[in-house]
């Protein structure tokens, strides 16, 4: 922590653990419920999760925005995607523009998609929908130096703990975080295998369907970048701007600046997942702001979510990224809420209870 | 087949198999979409399969049913669930004013609740959202005998396909299914142990929340009714009306209905999903026309979604029933018809594709 910029510092120290004592009330308060007692399962640790985080019931529909950024990769010069490294900027028009498939699910579900180039190799063209907070054109290519310097990686975090900051100062009480940049995962990868301590083959998957041979070149790629490069895993801002993107950097930034003001984060596949985990290296507090989507089929995925203890909502097979997966997962989000703010109580149902549940409180019997 | 009534069963052998071209058809619209071939896994599944059931592209959001049927069970008698009969009813009301769980996420989803009194004990006053099919005041107790005649069995078939066939005519493009009833997982887990000729243990589990005593009683009990009713499995209308519930039989019909009018319906936990089961044996093409929802804790449901080869959508430990994980994975089913209708393609979004993909298919090429 202590190499980050000073205000960033302060504000990541300021990050609150979540209250268990608001955790142990919303539980009980759910068991009053007509339902068996946890019946609703993984649904009711979330419903007490996101309303604990917030110290407050905000009215629902939840004010929702996911945070899409986007970056070029110097290391897509090694030949380690399916992909041309225009496409990061295409797809980043293609998401101002509302036709990619984060702005279909986002639309399903009821959140603003919010797209910020990070640093794509040319600046866009300028759309309403697209913000421009570039920290530089790309970064360099990490299997030949540090991808970027501590100071870009420091910039990177404040643009999203700024914007995270920003979004909840406007009203967002639920954040998901996305990303788009060609040769990401290898860059993820990277990071993922310095974090968890895993071997580079767990942590290194196929990204947009890479062939065998160009896995393996991947992984090459990623060993050296390791060795040239010496990351100290103990200070994560070394680790991050050795290894990292802009976008990945920024939205560690925006998972820091989202627990610093109390707004639950909907992370998306490996990517997403990797940067919450550097965010949780940062200020290990912000794990309990965050939601897992769900499980991609990228291999790292599976490992860097334990390293950040979350199991996810959904096993769908994705492997897209954009924040897909948090789109989807926060109708989950919602519907956890509703069972906490709509269903009526045992009582007020008239609905008698089982036996042992009646005894158990004799409270209750009295006013029975 | 031979045993339903002619009209029943001349329905059922009209229902279609789902039609393979439309399912080619519709995967390759979406290989053309602004993503990675396949990148969205299972939700690209959930879009084909939706698709092609109906035909045709129906407009979003879909007209959404929930259909939730109670009824009480005459083994209840037998002391094998957690809470009194008199609950049947009290949650019937307590759906019909909207305040269970099923109403709240209904809600969250934008479905409508059609709560079904298919014979509970004593009849239920009359309620604007309520609609009365009763079979009878209950089942009989099925360890004394049939739970209930044969004709009575064919009799909530029809109820279930008659409202199926109303609803759909009414515009519904979207049914799930949900189920309340003291005693009703000890009916299923009966019916699960014929249908997939699993161990009675392996199909036994706590419903709303036994202890073992009680679990080992309700294998017992379970074990006593199938040597004394011999129900033959050939036969899904014997095993049926032996040890099913009223509200199972419907919602059986339910499945039979939706599926003649090419209407894919959301199965929920382990007693709906026993209800698709018998469907499924009774016309097996209707397992195309099923989606489902999630994985309840109950122990045999994984066996019966194996039976009907489903993998479901989640995972969320639920153990309600109600329908609440149907009305969850609507959201889904939405979702996924949201990236069919409105992702844009390679082409009208100026994306580059891999190149691979463009070799694979000179017809592009031409037109680019």
């Amino acid at each position: 922590m202590s190499r980050l910029s000073p205000s960033l510092t302060e504000r990541c120290a300021a990050i609150l653990p979540v209250d268990g004592e608001a955790v142990r009330a919303l539980q009980s308060e759910l068991d009053r419920k007509t339902k068996p007692v946890r019946s609703l399962g993984r649904l009711e640790d979330l419903a007490v999760m996101l309303t604990a985080i917030r110290g407050k019931r905000d009215p629902l529909p939840l004010d929702k925005r996911i945070v899409v950024m986007g970056a070029d990769h110097g290391v897509a010069e090694e030949g380690v995607s399916a992909y041309p490294q225009a496409v990061t900027a295409q797809m980043l028009l293609n998401f101002a523009r509302g036709g990619a498939a984060i702005n279909a699910l986002a639309r399903q579900v009821g959140a603003q998609v919010l797209v910020v180039d990070m640093g794509v190799r040319e600046p866009l063209p300028a759309h309403a929908n697209l913000r421009s907070r570039r920290i530089g054109s790309g970064t360099a290519n990490f299997a030949l130096g540090p991808a970027m310097t501590r100071e870009q990686a420091s910039a990177a975090l404040e643009v999203g703990f700024e914007l995270a900051t920003e979004l909840a100062a406007d009203g967002a009480n639920l954040l998901g975080i996305g990303e788009m940049g060609i040769g990401n995962t290898t860059s993820a990868s990277a990071l993922a295998a310095v974090f968890t301590g895993a071997p580079i083959e767990e942590v290194t998957g196929r990204g947009t369907g890479i062939d065998d041979a160009t896995l393996r070149h991947k992984i090459a790629v990623i060993r050296r970048a390791l060795q040239l490069n010496r990351p100290d895993r103990n200070d994560p801002l070394d680790v991050l701007h050795k290894l990292g993107g802009f976008e990945l950097a920024g939205l560690c930034g925006v998972v820091l600046g989202a627990a610093a003001a109390r707004v639950p984060v909907v992370i998306d596949g490996f990517i997403s997942s990797t940067a919450a985990l550097c965010a949780v290296r940062l200020a290990p507090q912000c794990a309990g702001y965050l939601v897992a989507a769900h499980r991609s089929v990228e291999s790292g995925h599976r490992l860097v979510l334990q390293a950040i203890g979350q199991r996810p909502l959904l096993d769908l097979d994705l492997r897209l990224g954009e924040g897909t997966g948090a789109a989807l997962a926060m109708n989950l989000c919602e519907a956890a809420l509703r069972v906490l703010a709509e269903m009526a109580t045992f009582e007020a149902a008239g609905v008698s209870e089982r036996a042992s549940d009646r005894e158990r409180d004799p409270e209750r019997e009295r006013k029975t």
